[in-house]
């Protein structure tokens, strides 16, 4: 009550670590407080952008912590840049609230701020606006230019990869949606964090930079993110069911059909899914090694188009997260 | 019904001429398609950074034409460039929206297309989802690298100028919330493009990197804004009440003291406000004719801090609007 639109900006965003300070950001040439805020980027690079909006109601629910929900914003953001290979510059943000809850304010700011430490990423800029609560965020990255990661470069040969596991960001969902009972005290962590700390695989897409023909980030699943990469790189996308990385604690809850239903269509486990021509596929192993990141072997392109998926329970199955059609 | 989220954006936003292309935009390597937009600038260009999010029922009535806000989407975005006398390169959209009627989609998509042809800042990418309507638009533009224009270059004895006239948004607003009855047939088109079409003054805000000391964009309201410049400068903002570029439709609707009141505060002209020392403010002359732009002078710095407003109705006014709190 009686927090300004000036006081909540100053206290929680300019002024609480986390706003892009020009001594210490080399690419940041002003930072929050004028009309813009600018950027300066090294000879040779070029620039990377993305924009994700999270609505209360629609990607968290209105009881969610607001630390949890800003580090989830800020994390599905990095992750489209970790699919371009790019190294995190900056963001801004636009915030939309309904009203000025200084518990809130708190919890959200320092989630941010861990995050942007965290990724090297610090606030830019923004907005803040009285309205229902929506969190726009929109992430600038560089990356030699040429050297991004596009999602047309897959050739018919090229071994289909994913980092991580999947699915259990999907079965996270359920979880922090309150339509999961019965979660052990132990998983509930897992189920907590797999939502609400995606990893972006920043130091994955920087290294697949010279090696991967083909990358994207699994944002609307697995079966519909493939769809995009075969339709952007004119080749068919096999997928062998079998292969697909699971993670164990999704068949304490779940039966094998259903964890293998989630592993190709949950759209929120902000992995990479990435093509390397036969040749350069030996460079992976000490990849996952260095980085402690699982890589796995999950099909191979063809000439064709359209994904394909084998021994799988239900050739019918289409993928995506549609946020104007149902399911 | 039945529109799924890619046909959205396909057929309303990839499709529509609204998109970036990279045959087309030289500053654009990447557009529409991949997790991230790709931009590489010219040697020697600061990149600018700008972001507004419009939210229904706060920055527009529910029931305003889609073009309407589209149009006043872009330009109040366009307006932060217009203030670092930056030149457009491009914009990304978050669009969420409770359904997706094929009227409303066609009318925004195609004000925005209108807005973006005409200022040459063209879609690169965003995000569209479903919920309450807000439309968050991030903005990129370039200046020389060192000439941007910024809040703190005044000092004590350059005058205070402000473009066009201040006020009419004000009570535009009120004709487009249906709280000023009465209006006259040729007025209500006046008002109705005071709010949904500001100009924002790119081409002045470019002349203005050799001229002005400080300058921004007054979205706050007069005095608001003056007092960012003051602060950032380090000055004090002296304002003559009686030099305020008024426009006299206001005079038809309001008595004096409410014209003045709204000239000094009203949040939604986006005219410049910027400071010129004394040795350059000849050059302004044939700037307004050129580029056929009322540019008044209204008062000037000092030594000192803060604004005062010398033969006002109304010592103790205090500028802005505030999301947070009532005035």
């Amino acid at each position: 009550v009686g927090l300004s639109e000036l006081d909540i900006i100053s206290r929680y965003f300019n002024q609480s670590g986390l706003a892009a300070d020009p001594l210490h950001h080399a690419a940041v040439s002003l930072g929050i407080g004028d009309d813009c805020a600018g950027l300066r980027l090294a000879a040779g690079q070029e620039l990377m952008l993305s924009m994700d909006v999270l609505v209360e109601g629609v990607h968290f629910p209105a009881s969610a912590n607001p630390a949890d929900i800003a580090r989830r914003a800020l994390a599905v953001n990095l992750s489209d840049l970790a699919a371009m290979g790019a190294q995190p510059l900056g963001f801004m943000l636009g915030l939309t609230l309904p009203d000025a809850q200084p518990y809130w304010l708190e919890g959200f700011s320092q989630g941010l701020k861990a995050s942007a430490t965290r990724y090297g990423c610090p606030l830019l800029g923004g907005n803040l606006t009285r309205g229902p609560r929506q969190i726009a965020i929109q992430v600038q990255g560089q990356v030699p230019a040429g050297m991004a990661l596009l999602r047309s470069g897959a050739r018919a040969g090229d071994k289909v990869f994913v980092s991580g596991s999947l699915g259990t960001a999907g079965l996270a969902l359920q979880y922090v949606l309150g339509e999961l009972p019965g979660v052990q005290l132990a998983d509930q962590a897992i189920l907590h964090q797999a939502f609400y700390d995606p990893e972006p695989r920043l130091a994955l897409g920087i290294a697949l930079r010279d090696i991967a023909s083909a990358t994207l980030d699994i944002s609307d699943g697995l079966l519909g993110d493939a769809a995009h990469l075969a339709r952007s790189s004119g080749v068919q996308v096999g997928i062998d069911a079998r292969l697909l990385p699971l993670d164990p604690v999704m068949m304490v809850y779940l039966d094998a059909g259903s964890v293998r239903k989630l592993a190709l269509t949950a759209g929120d486990d902000y992995e990479l899914l990435f093509t390397v021509p036969v040749d350069k596929v030996h460079l992976l192993e000490q990849l996952a090694l260095a980085q402690q990141v699982p890589l796995t072997c999950i099909g191979v392109c063809r000439a064709g188009e359209g994904v394909v998926v084998e021994h799988g329970d239900d050739p019918e199955q289409v993928g995506g997260y549609d946020h104007f059609r149902s399911r």
